[in-house]
């Protein structure tokens, strides 16, 4: 896969701050009272060779501008009427950054209420190119600022947050849930800028190349600010030699954040046009909180505890809305070994479409683990997934036609993985070859909403062994030819217990049997310990646990401590 | 296949009593004292319709015979040449008899002293044109008498053994025991005589007739002997019409016992020539004792006990000879639930050769498991085999060109089940394609010896997974691979978790996932519960406990009975 380099600008600010003027409390009123030097800014970068120009928008916001005696709107549209006088040639950005807000759960500015700020300044942009969402360090906020673009324009948009050298965000997002999460969103580029100098940036980009196909920014500081004065001494020659290391490792749209100027951007162009190749990189197939991102190809245990179904006291939560109380579930969860959870708040008087972004907003306040939403009502997944901070998974789709087209174009607007049951309206087939006919019947009818293989989770069905004795085999030899084919299984295990006594055991005995056939995503409950003993001692056996090192962790102990076995006992 | 109905004699004794004349003690000298009286029954039963005339010689033996004036060889002798003399046109038999010796362990009298007898009394007989072995109870006095006609003889050798209503014999064999051990041993025509009637033997025929496809044999008594006058007062043509109904259930070789004459066999000559269909029956995949005998189809885990390897205390009873602890070893497996037990004296000190069938007729004297002859040496599986009473299996081939030479037709001749080791004189391959290539291998060079593919149970090897964590997989893959060719699959499980902490976590997962994957033979310690616990669950998952009797019945108590699991515990 080839890409060409594309030259950015350089910074805004930096050059006013040159200008000698004063620079009023919101820059971009500049656009009003200063037009020519905004103009001239725009010409300088399009002379020195940037081929895209950010308008003078960054921080162009309703909020912001509700004591100014200049409206947003007028200084985005004269931001983008200026860059294109300024730069007839070049393709001129609708430039967004962070509201200044902090954001729900550390702050109380809320999603939705974000999501409206950046509605209105699309709106108001929507005479450039292209929008820019830069410098952002909160994911929640990226994703309503993303989520907003994509509903309200047509344009590309380019994603780039501003990471520290520690490979995070100031909020502690990591670099792959921000690459899949927007990947997953649409944004049409990603990358990073600000906060850190070229060479910091290296080692980013060449991470982020093998998480995504999308074309890589790159737009850095001027190296790392002098402490004492907080200036930037890099010269544009030495930030050229980075710059030529960073497209190296991928990165095809190139610029400069703070500390650059026009010399920098006229270094730099000297690699415009430039080929770069590009692994393939698959796409879908992975869950993510801001914190924690997994691929769901190895094996991850799914907690099935969120769900009142038969829970009386869960039950009781959800209608009181103690959300306390399901949060210290999620808790033991997580605690137990967790990598995902499983939600479902579907009970008599309780209104999912409400109480499920509610109940996502809270968990992902304490819990870093990602979300699957578990509901039959499609409306309740959407407001779900709408609110989730990263990539949730929705459980769940089945061949039924009206469940696919329900749920599919959800599951892709919101980049979730989607859990398809071998289910059509005739019911549960009775052998593992009909199962698998009705995943590929899903499969194509997902290709159409431009879900990849990655991102279906074929859940075969666990019968209830007692009534149903012959469907254990036909349910495992189902894991076993979609595993074979390359697809995520997901199923909930216990279900194959019911109705028996010491259900642990059977349980536990088709948990291993189902994790060979290929089950990687099941959905048990993580707090019985021999669960948890048999899912730690198969990715042993299946080559997931490097030098043992899991195994050993969870049982090096053992011997030592007979309370730790005597918790395996409650049957 | 269609067999074609022949007709045998009836009683010699009976004719004998009617004839007035005193019977000796030992009724063959008759050959010697009344030749014409002998030769006129054989003519009569000619005359009758006989096509196979039974030989005087039923209790001819060096032993009967060693205070007698006559010796058992002229006797035999005499007795075939009066038959052939009678009924010139007709097939005669060397017909013998239980020795009248209680065999060991019951009795003092040895497996190697019945065998000395028969094998001279085959000498003797050579002049026949088969040898029939009739009103035989014990299975393993029946095989010294079939293996010493086998030896001896080149003869199609004929087998009946008397069952009583219960459908056991006097020393308790079972029809299936009977059926399956006079097959692998080589007999050519098995079924019943005497003790019942013809009704009687109905339903055994039937039975018979679903396990084996050899020629049955029927040759009942005139009904039950009248309890007052201990005579027999079935008339002919009743007689008949059961017959016509043993022919019916699958009876080809029909004929007489106690209470029949020349006017029996008359009636049912009629049935002579006539076509029945039976079945094709399986051969092979069977071990038994004489009480106990099951096909390896389904899943039945072999006890691994009876081994020295690491264990100083069983070390020293071999050295000891101190068997009484081995077989505490045994019952306990027993106890716990194994269906075969593997059997292994291999230690530097213990004479294999000696050892083994020493303690194979102890082990049998006590438990009624079938066993698995183990060893290196061919000489100590032979010597074993040979005098296992039932059928052994045997511990292990391998593709090894040596290997197969000297252990095949050991298998060949005592109808041995073979484990066959995947691997040859280059190692272990390390996948699961190249194992199964051996297996092929294996498989076409025990066609030569007339193996089975049901003889023929293939190890795919567990290895450490410990130090070679991509292995498991491969075992996992070619025991799926090779039950799909409908093999049986056996499996050394423990080794899986060498050098591990907590081995029985990650051995429970393995045999779980060994068996999904086709292991029905798992070779394990039984005494530890979670294994116990582990199969008796996935015959449930796997559809082999009907109803989950055998589930229910392990688990129904277990939440009463919390130091039941509490033996879990000791890892
Ligand atoms: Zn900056
Ligand atoms: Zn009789
Ligand atoms: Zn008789």
């Amino acid at each position: 896969m080839k890409q060409i380099v594309k030259i950015l600008d350089g910074a805004t600010g930096t050059i006013l701050q040159n200008s000698g003027i004063a620079i009023p409390e919101i820059p971009e009123t500049l656009n009003m009272t200063q037009p020519d030097l905004i103009e001239s800014i725009a010409r300088d970068y399009a002379k020195a060779g940037s081929q895209i120009v950010y308008a003078n928008t960054f921080g162009a916001s309703p909020l912001k501008f509700q004591n100014s005696s200049y409206s947003y709107k007028e200084c985005i549209q004269s931001g983008i009427v200026l860059a294109r006088k300024g730069a007839p040639a070049c393709k001129i950005a609708l430039d967004i950054g962070p509201l200044g807000q902090l954001m729900e759960p550390m702050g109380s500015f809320t999603f939705e209420e974000a999501y409206d700020q950046f509605k209105e300044i699309v709106l108001a942009g929507k005479e450039a190119d292209l929008i820019v969402i830069e410098t952002m360090s909160d994911l929640y906020e990226t994703k309503a600022a993303l989520l907003a673009a994509k509903e309200h324009s047509d344009l590309p948009v380019f994603v780039t947050m501003s990471f520290e050298e520690n490979e995070r965000t100031f909020t502690s997002c990591t670099l792959e849930s921000m690459a899949k999460t927007l990947e997953a969103l649409g944004a049409n580029a990603i990358g990073f800028n600000c906060s850190i100098g070229p060479k910091q940036m290296i080692k980013m980009v060449e991470k982020l190349s093998t998480l995504t196909s999308l074309p890589i920014i790159a737009k850095p500081n001027a190296g790392l600010p002098d402490p004492s004065s907080g200036t930037y001494t890099m010269s544009a020659s030495e930030f050229y030699e980075h710059m030529e290391s960073l497209v190296e490792a991928g990165a095809s749209y190139i610029g400069g954040c703070c500390g650059t100027s026009p010399i920098f951007i006229e270094q730099i162009a000297k690699l415009k046009g430039q080929q770069i190749a590009r692994e393939e990189v698959d796409s879908g197939g992975w869950v993510c909180s801001p914190l924690y991102a997994f691929c769901t190809k190895g094996i991850h245990p799914i907690g099935e505890r969120l769900n009142p179904t038969g829970k009386k006291r869960f039950q009781q939560a959800l209608l009181e809305e103690d959300l306390d109380y399901i949060v210290s579930i999620a808790l033991e969860q997580k605690e137990a070994g967790a990598d995902l959870l499983d939600v479902n708040v579907g009970h008599p008087g309780v209104d999912e479409v409400k109480m499920l972004p509610k109940l996502v907003k809270r968990l992902q306040s304490v819990i870093d683990l990602p979300l699957m939403l578990d509901s039959s009502n499609p409306n309740a997944l959407e407001a779900g997934a709408r609110v989730y901070n990263g990539i949730c998974a929705l459980n769940s789709v089945s061949a039924e036609k009206k469940k696919m087209q329900e749920v599919m174009p959800i599951a892709q607007k919101y980049g979730c993985s989607l859990v398809c049951l071998c289910l059509d309206e005739e019911g549960i087939p009775n052998s593992a070859k009909k199962r698998v006919e009705l995943a590929h019947r899903i499969a194509q009818q997902a290709s159409q909403y431009l879900l990849s293989k990655n991102d279906l989770w074929f859940d075969p069905l666990t019968l209830t062994v007692s009534s149903q004795p012959d469907q254990a085999i036909e349910t495992l030899d189902a894991l076993k030819e979609l595993s074979k084919e390359g697809y995520s299984c997901v199923l909930g295990v216990s279900n194959i217990s019911f109705g028996l006594p010491a259900r642990q055991m059977i349980t536990q005995a088709f948990l291993a049997q189902s994790l060979y056939a290929g089950l990687n995503l099941p959905i048990i409950n993580v707090n019985v310990d021999r669960y948890m003993d048999t899912i730690v001692s198969s990715r042993l056996l299946l080559n997931e646990d490097l030098k043992a090192q899991k195994y050993i962790e969870r049982f090096h102990a053992l011997k030592a401590e007979p309370q730790k076995a005597m918790e395996t006992l409650s049957l």
